[in-house]
């Protein structure tokens, strides 16, 4: 077996801790399939709590991003430490320096994707980023590998578990939106600052990957028109649950007869027949429209640290085998 | 951009046909995306009306496998001919001279596996399959890519869509199996002689290839206990309705707490809360357990010409992006 990949990991929160548990858990099963030794590195971590819960040996913990950034034996630079900065200038840096990176940040990948994916492309890096639409379900990776034959004309999904969770509880609960975002809240479900999520902040900032990758078009999360639940009444509810259909934050983008590209993210009245209106609580689902495909279906958890651990040791793979086959390793 | 690579076709049929009408038709799309040249610069098909119906140049058909098989300049060869043999040493023979194969050919797929794939692995060429297993579906790429990392518990699909026509056909309106069935053979939905659908075997050979990949384990088709839908009647339609539940015929295979695989073929009572519930007529959904994702599904059209020609197109892509990153074209 070829000498060990080193992988290096910013930010052992709750989602890089999910990535290095599944690297490091699961490491003989990932070495037997792909044939390629690996191991995490370094991490960066401030947090000595983060660091004690998933018993990382403390001789790899640095609190230097340099550590891991100029590192030139680190191979594979995991970017998981959310918001927009230091994120895109660390996930630039580490491009420039030869390194692939895979990322579950949508916000930061949202607002500079052209800056990213140009910078990964003009240093010949890979830039991988399942993780950050729909946690662990491939509709990244489906998009741009297995339905890369279709020309794609529309998107619809329930990406944000949060809203899904308090649509379909204020539903079937009959609770009142604050009861629900409260309910939410209390299970972890809901940031106790929960604007990103109710506001659907972060569905633009997913449909505006979807877009990107779908219709090589990319628009920026802000011009995507938006309309949060703040408005959701129970009486929209009883009015969806009327016409036989479910009330859903949905991120919507289609071309339409006329070759336009038309893309929302609003409460949608799904109906039953619909795919996605079984999808319930915190559960997220995509809809994908192509001509030569028909239509398909992508279920699954849309957050939490495994399932999203899951799609980051899925790109790492991905990386690993790439190199395995260009023989950069 | 590199000298276009040669792809062959063998047999032009529905399936050979749906992925020449892609490959074709979409190949300013598929170009751009990939940035690799393609064309497809062989056929075998001695149907002139299958020649005539896709359009195909008069230049590129032949009635002689060599043609394809032996020739240095192709070095791609999708088999969509059908049938265990003479497919499977076509396949073989492919491998052996350096090209890389991709089928919908469950039925040779499964039941020659090990030696399939070991050849291509001596000969060190992609065979690729992801259009044997429900169609346009990308299940078989996530297994073996996107969700690698997961030790898989579980999986539970309705991978057949003729047999899942037939039993919604009987819950829903009330038909008879033979009355269903008719009807499925006049909406083409069922083939004249339906024996391996409605036997599973099927679905037999679908499981027997995702067990192989998810668990590592090739179990024979034939040793997979089934139960077809010849014994299904109404009274048991009306049963599981009653339990807030629908029959499916379900391929499924689990690892049990002590850690033994077990698998079968048969009709199960699907509860109301499983995604597969609402999978209607000829569509096809799979339920994937793993240790890192929980669970995801599926959805999509698991047979027809375009969507079984997406996979194979899919699969197609990811071969010629791989020779590009392999510095091999």
């Amino acid at each position: 077996m070829n000498k060990a990949i080193n992988i290096g990991i910013l930010g052992l929160g709750n989602v890089g801790g999910g990535a290095y548990d599944i690297l490091n858990g699961n490491k003989d099963l990932i070495r037997k399939r792909i044939g390629v030794d690996y191991q995490i590195s370094r991490i960066l971590e401030i947090n000595p709590e983060a660091i004690r819960k998933h018993h990382v040996p403390e001789s790899i913990v640095t609190s230097d991003a340099s550590a891991i950034l100029d590192d030139d034996s680190c191979q594979i630079v995991i970017e998981a430490l959310g918001g927009i900065e230091p994120s895109t200038e660390f996930m630039l840096r580490a491009l420039k320096n030869k390194k692939s990176v895979v990322t579950p940040n949508k916000a930061a990948v949202a607002a500079n994707y052209s800056r990213l994916f140009g910078t990964a492309k003009e240093y010949d890096q890979e830039l991988r980023i399942e993780a950050c639409v729909c946690g662990g379900i491939p509709v990244l990776t489906a998009i741009q590998e297995s339905l890369a034959a279709n020309h794609f004309t529309e998107i619809m999904g329930i990406v944000n578990g949060t809203t899904n969770y308090i649509l379909c509880r204020m539903a079937d609960a009959g609770l009142s939106y604050e009861e629900a975002l409260k309910e939410a809240q209390k299970k972890g479900f809901a940031e106790q600052d929960p604007t990103a999520d109710v506001e659907g902040i972060d569905c633009a900032n997913k449909l505006s990957i979807l877009m990107a990758l779908a219709f090589d078009r990319y628009i920026p999360p802000e011009e995507i028109p938006r309309m949060g639940l703040s408005n959701v009444s129970r009486h929209d509810l009883a009015l969806a649950k009327g016409h036989d259909a479910a009330l859903k934050l949905i991120a919507h983008a289609k071309i339409t007869e006329n070759g336009e590209l038309t893309y929302s993210v609003k409460p949608e009245e799904v109906p039953r027949t619909n795919q996605l209106y079984n999808v319930e609580n915190e559960m997220n689902a995509i809809y994908i429209k192509g001509d030569a495909i028909g239509e398909t279906m992508f279920y699954g958890p849309g957050a939490g640290p495994l399932p999203t651990g899951s799609a980051i040791a899925g790109d790492v793979i991905a990386i690993m085998r790439n190199k395995k086959l260009g023989g950069r390793i």
